[in-house]
């Protein structure tokens, strides 16, 4: 019996942790944080990589560059709001507005896979095309590669980015400061709901759509206002809120502590979210910013942020603090606090 | 009987030309092209798409720089003499070099299966660091995305680059001008054949071993003596050689001819082709590289590259006329002409 047991035991261990690639090490939380660092920072040895940041800044020539590199394998590649295509050109535009960098030039890598209809690669390319005019970027150079039918699912677009850094001031992960004040640009979890809704066929009384959008003019603004008062910018996709403030607090060994009830939810996310027993801070956003500001300048930068159409909604949602290194703190509606873990688990797979 | 053969020949028409997308579509000839034409340039339209170069190169604050991307989904992703991993370094590192920049920095994007093991994975990034340090260029920035068991292939890699142009000629695929000579820096066709043979678990007398290498060393000393009268560089990857020089007969407006005798091909890949009925002027290489220069430089040049270890056994193989605009023209072993087509159809599928 005891051998039995300690057999039994053994088999369970080694299948929560084959040593494979799981779905879960894909969605934005602790396992692909681990992955990252074990596997891809272990081998790929590079500063940059080290940094945490969504881009690297780069010194080319003269210049001060930013670059930027993501695959999307969203599933479905249609859903409310947008499409692959959009979604590829905004979030990698995004990256590079994250680390204060004036977006310039795409490429676009296109893994198709054999069978897919022309009308649906027309659709997304024009969807692309759209984007990238209203992002003022442009698409410079592409790859196109197909596989056969059955090993992608569609397709798969892989976009990478370079962008101009105008000021030279230090921001990133690694730059939090105790004292400094977080705001959220708007209101969270709508792509991550619209994409699952899609997938999964189901109707919530409000229509969620997903809020693709280009950040590059929040960001402009935002830095030609308040400039090196600006210690990071992240835009909280896969993982969401949670993921990207549980990075911040690790990388720059501070505490943030954040407010339930500041935090903007859209009526029918809440209700959703409530449904499906989800949490939108862990859920994907594809056109929102998160900002660690230095403490008197918070109240301007939300007014910027304010003026512009994708901030109208932005809040004041914490502060960072010496306190818990390392660690997020919630205090919920009940005024209690709690720790805003990393997501774990596979949340909500292929969401970008 | 009449209709019949109508109808016959209706649905055979509709057979060939469904509007989705088949995997002759990646294996870079005639019909890749046109895909690119009608889908990518239509829709993504820029200055640069256009150029049909391997690189785009752009104004960067008071820098010029060169930007390119590449998906990797060849299959399968270890083969003699290299795998997914160093493919995905190489191959980028030498689109920057065809354009006569300095390769600096890559970004690396993953899309893993569900199911991949570590150890697969973890020799893939030795194999791209290694290959990253021989190149001398950082990889900088990257992206890991995970897709569903049967939804991918393994691993799916796509690389972008960034490199610096340190010089200011004009060079590319629409510079070629009549009177200037075709070198080629080696021996063809050992990439397409040691997937090929590895995939189908052939074997033949010789080894065959891919050719993956950086040409970054050979393009700098070329572009240091040679200057100017370097009129563009290419390397012959999908589609081989023959689609390297018809793109550019039909970017530059020119007639390309060549001599199949001058034409270094190593006996193990010539009795391997034969035997499968494959030309090497259509198989992909991944170390090799088309030079086409000034008439008076072209002995320079060849004595340039033949200082190199990647260049040693390069030769003059062809030049460039006004003649059949678009064309190219081929001298037989034993003397006749005939037309170097667009490689067609599937080619060998995933080779890179």
């Amino acid at each position: 019996m005891n051998k039995e047991q300690n057999t039994f035991s053994g088999s369970r261990s080694a299948l929560a942790h084959p040593p494979i690639v799981q779905m879960a090490h894909g969605s934005g939380g602790r396992m692909m944080h681990d992955l990252i660092r074990n596997f891809f920072h272990a081998h790929l040895v590079s500063d940059q990589l080290q940094k945490g940041d969504d881009a690297a800044t780069l010194a080319m020539g003269s210049s001060r560059i930013a670059f930027t590199t993501d695959s999307y394998v969203v599933q479905p590649i249609f859903f409310p709001g947008g499409d692959i295509g959009d979604l590829a050109v905004n979030g990698t535009v995004n990256d590079l507005c994250m680390c204060g960098a004036r977006p310039l030039y795409l490429s676009a890598g296109f893994i198709l896979e054999e069978g897919l209809a022309f009308d649906e690669l027309e659709r997304v390319l024009q969807s692309m095309a759209a984007a990238a005019e209203r992002a003022g970027v442009q698409i410079v150079t592409g790859d196109t590669k197909v596989v056969d039918h059955g090993k992608a699912d569609r397709l798969f677009i892989n976009t990478a980015g370079v962008g101009i850094l105008e000021h030279d001031h230090e921001m990133g992960a690694r730059c939090l400061q105790p004292g400094d004040q977080i705001l959220l640009s708007g209101p969270i979890g709508q792509h991550g709901l619209a994409v699952l809704s899609q997938r999964q066929g189901l109707e919530f009384s409000g229509e969620i759509i997903s809020d693709t959008a280009p950040l590059h003019e929040l960001t402009a603004s935002l830095l030609a206002e308040c400039g090196a008062a600006v210690h990071a910018l992240r835009d909280p996709t896969r993982g969401g809120v949670a993921a990207a403030l549980n990075e911040w607090a690790e990388t720059s060994g501070v505490e943030i502590r954040i407010a339930q009830n500041k935090i903007p939810v859209l009526p029918a996310v809440q209700s959703g979210c409530a449904l499906l027993g989800l949490d939108p801070l862990s859920l994907a956003n594809e056109g929102k910013m998160l900002a660690v500001v230095a403490s008197e300048w918070a109240e301007r930068a939300l007014q910027v942020m304010r003026e512009h159409p994708l901030g109208r909604q932005a809040a004041h949602i914490g502060e960072v603090k010496a306190g818990s290194a390392g660690w997020v703190s919630l205090r919920t509606e009940l005024g209690a606090w709690r720790v805003l873990a990393w997501p774990s688990g596979e949340l909500l797979p292929r969401i970008c």
